[in-house]
């Protein structure tokens, strides 16, 4: 069969150490479950801005519309925080988002076992967590205009001068195509989706709300369907987050909701995510898989990055992208198997100690169990 | 001296019942520590609706103007979920706080000593925690313009015709003068103020950002400022929550970042909030206090409620509007001395059981406390 197209998109800070250890994985599908893969290598975020003082290369970006999927390790550092907006890493990962058309970002928040203690809640609350976070990705006020900070001219009263704006702004058919996501996820798991938008204060958040019932109502009666507000969604989360299954929320809340469940699990540097378009011509969805942690320049260069977020982030693209659902679960045994055995990167330390293990190591660990 | 005029707005759910406790605490001062109040009561959300088809009267709406604080309960509700969005509960409560101009919403999150164990979080990371959110609560997407539901004529792409549009749009004045509220508000606690806000997705954040570091130059530079994403902020308060002193925010992201903030405690129906504005000829500031709980309809009517929240909210007042602050003080001290003694409403019982106490209980047994 063809061979699975990849672009590697390492990224910043922690990125490129972390993205060794998915490549080393990779590998061993190809050598021990006979995939071919065809990997292109490419710069984004403040490494393509040091060499093309753009943060994505039209190149690049063409580049990432023809394979079948990218992966990305991270973007952003303190380097790059006096940049002008435009140039700034997170443009190169916005533009890859928003030209790809990846409307369904895919964030599990998993727990596991081994790690339940890490977390700052009490075990009971998070122990066995699997919630699906299910984020819009390509709309919102993350896009819409009009957007800028300009002269306020004719307001004497604003002290400053100045005003600042951005337009969150939905169509009924890009809330529909990511409610269908979220519903066709729900059924392969708890069968249960809840909706979170503040339709209360907002009338994109009614259309919202309105949209994804009416997605349940036509296509997906026999999943359960709830709706929360934004701001009580954040509570619940922390209160009892093992009541949720499938969320699906618009960008800017599946920004801030599921960073705040991501830190539930209490290992950030295990999460990965999938985001998701439509069907390509062979069939495969327009696909980028990238850890939910950041570029961590803080850690950066001493072998301290925990790999196992993008290599989780590679088993999503063995399911998701390629059909390999027996693979990504042997991969994904395979981390939990490495965990069970004690295998810790530094910052999976507990307070009772022991000695952390290198990026490398924990990849090299990860291809042994497997 | 003059009296202290108040105006008590109940509201709906639980609202009148934790407010009748209120009024009980109110008498107390007068009667024994010689303050007088001037009370006038009206309806708010749907209580208001119900009577009159509006959530708000102009007549209401004048005289919250022209007292010296506002006293609210709680509104909302299933029953009024399928109204149109112009005569909903919460438009009552929103055009408050816009035509008062309450920009400053001040919302503590504490942990009682006595409920440190009622958090989802562990008690190390909770226990102690005093944080002070700072949400601006005028402006924002609140607010903004354009704002509405259209039918998207001209989109033949866009499944179901519609599009949902708000603005989030600030004003550099508005965000100096919420940033000079949360530098004074530092100033008398532990001097660290932290800002939050997506400055590298939106450009209303990049001005936020701006303006809060202005004031703090130019102002404040003996206050300790930083500057944090929001999704991070999201993922710290649920880390570590200990590392903040005060927060200051949007309408927005104030809104689910308090609630969050607020669940850490583990006791919501013990959080007050205040929302103040310019101050009026008198010296005081337009002024509204309310629970930070909801109108939790379903324990409405029961005696279940705790009127904690509320009656913390009218310290607030007592300390902001009153510059009564060794009464507010007393006040709390009598709430954390009826908690010691094991003093507990429905809401607050664990899982080792006991009996709980009424609403008009506990306002009884904090009376005995004063
Ligand atoms: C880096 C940033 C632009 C991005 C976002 O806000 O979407 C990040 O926080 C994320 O959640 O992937
Ligand atoms: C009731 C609602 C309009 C309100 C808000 O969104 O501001 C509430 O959630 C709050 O935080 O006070």
């Amino acid at each position: 069969s063809d061979p699975y197209s990849l672009l590697i998109l390492p990224g910043d800070g922690i990125g490129p150490e972390v993205m060794a250890e998915v490549v080393k994985v990779i590998g061993w599908f190809g050598t021990h479950r006979g995939m071919s893969f065809d990997i292109s290598q490419g710069l984004v975020g403040g490494a393509s801005y040091d060499t093309h003082g753009t943060p994505l290369t039209d190149d690049t970006m063409a580049l990432a519309q023809s394979v079948d999927a990218v992966l990305l390790g991270a973007v952003g550092g303190p380097k790059y925080d006096n940049l002008d907006f435009s140039v700034k890493p997170e443009r190169g990962l916005l533009r890859l988002r928003k030209e790809m058309d990846l409307y369904a970002n895919l964030r599990p928040a998993q727990c596991f076992d081994a790690l339940a203690d890490f977390s700052s809640l009490k075990r009971e609350v998070v122990a066995g967590l699997d919630i699906l976070i299910v984020r819009e990705l390509t709309s919102g006020i993350y896009f819409g205009e009009p957007r800028g900070i300009h002269a306020d001219g004719n307001n004497p009263g604003n002290e400053g001068g100045r005003v600042g704006i951005n337009t969150q702004r939905y169509t009924s058919g890009e809330i529909r195509r990511v409610a269908r996501s979220a519903f066709e996820l729900a059924r392969k798991r708890g069968n249960k989706v809840c909706s979170m938008e503040k339709a209360n204060v907002m009338e994109s958040g009614i259309l919202w709300r309105e949209e994804v019932q009416w997605v349940h109502d036509n296509e997906y009666p026999d999943v359960e369907l709830s709706h929360m507000y934004a701001d009580n969604g954040a509570m619940q989360l922390v209160r009892r987050p093992r009541q949720f299954d499938v969320i699906v929320t618009d960008n800017l809340f599946g920004d801030i909701l599921s960073d705040a469940a991501a830190m539930l699990t209490g290992s950030l540097g295990m999460l990965p995510s999938a985001s998701l378009g439509a069907p390509m011509a062979n069939g495969r969805p327009k696909a980028l898989y990238e850890p939910v942690h950041g570029s961590a320049p803080d850690i950066a260069g001493k072998a301290l990055a925990n790999p196992i977020a993008c290599i989780l982030s590679f088993a999503m693209a063995l399911r998701y992208s390629f059909d390999q659902g027996d693979a990504a679960a042997d991969l994904e045994r395979a981390v939990e198997t490495v965990l069970a055995q004690g295998a810790r990167t530094a910052d999976l330390m507990g307070p009772e100690g022991g000695t952390p293990i290198s990026t490398a190591a924990m990849g090299d660990r990860i291809l042994a169990a497997l």
